[in-house]
């Protein structure tokens, strides 16, 4: 059989299942990477299945999401994660060494191993050749734990890049377009496979771009053949023995294809408020703007950077723009420093961060209300900007400099000037220096206590799903309902992400604030039930989207269709995911009916169709699920931890 | 009269009194200062007196606290301060050009003028030959409208320098070590002024570290002549024509006397958790540290930033240290991005923040939860950090950097280094554009409009002193209790600062989190009262801590003695300040005791002493005040902005 590189990577991987698209297979994982907000819970969950020691080839424990410290809070979390990182063996980085992605790649990616993560841009590793993947915290704690990873075999879509960007256009205006053609589950259930002439002149971080926002269309990995470029890049992170040629075979072919000549794109932009609003940048010129921000996991390059400074070198931005500068890395952030770019931002007017995720993930450089936000940033969800009436819009490097020279939003075509050229930046390895602490040996390991701080609570035992019940619709949703929406990051909500009692209050505040009391008022009446469309729970990979309202007594989420993740994590946390069959019957439900679930453990084993009733009114309502038998055993034990717990106690561990 | 400078300062800019020790004078002031976290207040206050344009030579607007932008609520600020700025003809400092002390020094300052600023360490300018003056926001607000300063005359207390610093021991030893010998009350009703041979080798940034932290001496204000180092400062600043000459008159004399010889000086640390707690480095050296921090307003110099870097260059520090580096400035983060020091820094594992006061006023870098951090920073109160039982140490740059690299405290002169050398670094006025914006005219200003975001609310109309009236103690504290214990600082708080029903809810939080509940239950019952011990009010000069229980029905404050911004702030708003005459009536009140005021308003117009009933005890206690017969108009009144209103209808405006 010719195979592409996808299916290389997940024969190489395949543990269970055929590589038939639709069927769960069981891959192998050979690293993990885990960032502190969703960390925290996977050490914890660690800790309650009794792990001594990762059974990865590496797996690492970043901080880079919850750099704000206002309190004890976020510092006691990072001792923890540090202590834990020791407890289990994993590599940790330190606040301010930067975003888990591109340090990921600097340091411990390797070219034809899977990475699973409790993050959604995960993805972004797929640069390297790698079959990468952005899951939920206790997805990875199992991987850890050294078990198999199940998901539905994707169809793998070739996506043939011709021709060569041309100036003022980059990475950035690639993956836009890709959001332009297919919006934000153009990619579900697929792995996303580029290939052909155009890569020759996009560079391994160029092509991080690409595969991060992989994760905006929905898409479960986004893999790049692993080539000279990518073996440069190893080369020049003293690294070139991890590198391996994986390329498609020779007449290897695709579920799907599309195909992009780069020549003939330009400068695009996604506006308010999904990633897949996209139009050219040119089309929306003139709008005035409030902050220009460079950064985060999706340009998190050195040449994303340098073209910004060059862009803006000798200049001074618009007088009340707001001109945010978050490195992604310190390799990339000392870099630029010895580049003179930082000083050539800092005398433009720009404000420098340290690296972290920082204001992509509403932590700080919200902007002001009702005012423009443009960022070099992967999304643009209402509200996760930390401004509950947000105004943002994703563009390039090159677009948010220019714009924040003009006060507008500028096509950088415009700006009278040659292209910059970037020459890229030697790594200097003598400052790299403890940018990742390496694992202890297990002996030690052994021995170390986790540093447990006063605001980090253990997991509260969870009930089995009940043969029947009668549950209100406490929420009836629209379409591509988001994490965010489901429950907010930023800097109000993420200090509790180990506190579920407290985090749970912010559930679906930002789509109805009455929502929490309600549910807490039906928590001990039988629960209750949540509606939605298409897309439910795209976007964040946050478990405690799940967890937090299953705490609150979610027991059923009905809707059109399911985003991958959250659709895991729902079944994770013991909370039955079931579709409509005739969509149609949306329309019938309403906020506050009841819906009737009787024998439903029999059910769902029995079929893959059945009916749930809705109280006083004479119809049913046929709905679907797609649990595998491991799927409904979770389920009926109510969540992976009571069905590790049962499968312990059966094997009498 | 042979004169000192103090003298020479208050004698150019007396409108009222005499230079008599203890009693009150009125000063012209020349400049003011405010920033943001009280500076939206002041705005207010200029709307709602109906200022025009500002009276001053010079008065700015800087963006340095609330640089946290979580939600739209600061940035929402910042352009509502921007847009007052042009409304009154202010200078305009955008967030991120950093805290205001240093930039006012390098851009505004003037040798020979008066500076007021809603800041307590307004007084750092007193280095550069200026009489400097933290205040409350409302007599800042009176200054820019154009009305004199009204100040006890202080005592000036001569403090000759001899000798010369050895190696490792820098300006903030010196300042520690006059708060090691006095404490945080030594300097209360007094102006310092520093002179002497040893003056030769303290440059003008040495100097800000000691004027600056006199706040924590309770200063009214520190003086340094204006001589030949000031005179290179500005002309290192492009602004030469600004300097004279200001010195002592050949055989001044002072009230008070103290010296110090520079020679003898080692390195010196501020235990927690306050200023006044100081011993020698060596004293502690050897306790481990979570966090080692560089900048603020207290080490905001380039050297201070340089000889931390140079310290750590090409070593690494401690593991599980967090090491943050907080830029004072963008005119020195852009000399140090050129001299290498930041490469040298973040090569070491720093974190690099954005220029601006951050942790140093709780926005950002909280320690965890009983965890050592040394700071360069002026304060180390309770709570200060964010993180509420914080373990803050108070210490130089030296031997902060020195305690990075080892992990524990440690005396930087146990390094197995030389002392690195400092060259000073020149200015680059191309990357200084936009530091500042400029006042635009007053034709143009009138037409400007504020604009006020949804948390900005205005000042609520606020009654006159009642004649007589009965109040519970809600709360008897002991002494030197901060205007941080009274209202937090913080990220929690701070944004709220526009917003007085929700900042009040924070009031006491720190002392008694149960005094808003029961305030606000005695709110319409006729309000309250509250104790204290000495030095009551220390610290911040922040208004609210005076406005906020105002807000919630404080009508007097009965205690040792006050700090005098906080006394005065008091006064502003309308609550009664009285001291004890005896002070051990002090043990007489109980929380919970009613205190009965009498025909208060004629009593506190005929006698600076009066009694008071302590309801069913059979117990009476005289209590003194030191009210102006302005200070009684403006308490009888309710407070200024009643004052000022009557005043203008008494005068027909």
């Amino acid at each position: 059989m010719k195979m592409n590189v996808a299916q290389k990577l997940i024969m190489d991987h395949l543990v269970s299942g055929d590589m038939e698209p639709g069927t769960e297979i069981g891959l192998k994982i050979d690293q993990t990477l885990t960032q502190d907000a969703t960390g925290t819970m996977v050490m914890l969950e660690l800790e309650a299945m009794g792990v001594d020691q990762a059974k990865t080839e590496a797996s690492a424990q970043y901080v880079d999401h919850n750099l704000i410290q206002s309190d004890h809070r976020n510092p006691d979390d990072h001792l923890f994660l540090r202590s834990a990182a020791k407890r289990f063996g994993l590599y940790y980085s330190r606040p301010g060494n930067g975003v888990s992605h591109p340090v990921h790649m600097q340091k411990l990616c390797k070219p034809g191993r899977t990475l699973l993560g409790s993050d959604s841009h995960t993805c972004a590793n797929g640069c390297m050749g790698m079959l990468a993947m952005g899951a939920g915290g206790i997805d990875v704690a199992m991987a850890i734990a050294g078990e198999p990873f199940y998901v539905k075999m994707p169809q793998v879509w070739g996506v043939k890049l011709t021709g060569k960007l041309p100036d003022w256009v980059s990475a950035k205006d690639v993956i836009l377009e890709m959001l332009r053609r297919h919006d934000v589950k153009g990619g579900v259930g697929k792995i996303i496979e580029y290939y052909g002439p155009g890569l020759k002149d996009l560079s391994a971080m160029d092509r991080h771009v690409i595969a991060n926002m992989g994760a905006e269309l929905g898409a479960t990995a986004t893999v790049f053949p692993s080539d000279k470029e990518v073996k440069r890049f190893l080369k020049q992170q003293g690294r070139e023995e991890d590198w391996q040629e994986i390329s498609a075979d020779k007449g290897a072919t695709y579920d799907l294809h599309d195909e992009i000549d780069l020549s003939s794109l330009e400068p695009m932009i996604a506006k308010p408020s999904s990633p897949g609003n996209v139009v050219p940048v040119s089309e929306i010129a003139g709008e005035p703007i409030y902050q220009s921000y460079i950064g985060s996991s999706a340009n998190p390059g050195y040449r994303d950077f340098a073209i910004a400074a060059e862009i803006v070198k000798g200049k001074y931005i618009a007088n009340g723009v707001s001109f945010d500068i978050n490195p992604s890395s310190r390799q990339t952030l000392t870099q630029l420093v010895d580049g003179g770019h930082i000083a050539s931002l800092l005398s433009a007017g720009g404000r420098l961060h340290q690296a972290g995720c920082n204001g992509c993930i509403g932590m700080g450089q919200a902007p002001a209300s009702g005012r423009n936000s443009l960022r070099t940033t992967p999304r643009n969800f209402p509200g996760r900007s930390g401004t509950k009436e947000d105004s943002v819009f994703l563009c390039s490097p090159e677009t948010a400099a220019a714009s924040a020279l003009t006060g507008v939003i500028t096509d950088p075509r415009t700006l009278e000037m040659s292209y910059p050229t970037i020459k890229e930046a030697k790594v200097d390895f003598d400052k790299e220096q403890g940018m990742l602490e390496e694992p202890i040996s297990p002996a030690e390991g052994i021995n170390v206590e986790l540093e447990k701080g006063p605001n980090i609570s253990s997991i509260p035992q969870l009930s089995p799903l009940e043969d029947s019940f009668e549950v209100p619709v406490l929420l009836k949703m629209g379409d591509n309902i988001s994490t965010d929406e489901i429950l907010a990051g930023g800097s109000r909500v993420l200090p509790y992400r180990s506190n579920l009692q407290k985090i749970s209050t912010f559930t679906f505040e930002i789509v109805d604030d009455t929502y929490y009391e309600r549910a807490m008022k039906q928590k001990d009446e039988g629960g209750h039930a949540v509606v939605g469309g298409y897309n439910y729970g795209q976007g964040s990979s946050r478990e405690h989207a799940a967890l937090a309202p299953r705490f609150l007594g979610l027991k059923a989420v009905v809707v059109k269709d399911f985003a991958r993740i959250h659709l895991q994590n729902l079944i994770n946390f013991g909370v039955l995911p079931v579709q409509f069959v005739d969509e149609s019957d949306y329309e019938k439900i309403e906020a506050g009916d009841v819906l009737e679930f009787d024998n439903v453990r029999d059910k769902i084993q029995n079929d893959n169709e059945f009916e749930i009733g809705l109280k006083g009114k004479d119809e049913k309502i046929r709905v679907r699920h797609s649990l595998t038998s491991r799927h409904l055993d979770i389920i009926l034990a109510g969540g992976v931890i009571n069905w590790i717990k049962n499968k312990q106690q059966e094997s009498g561990v």
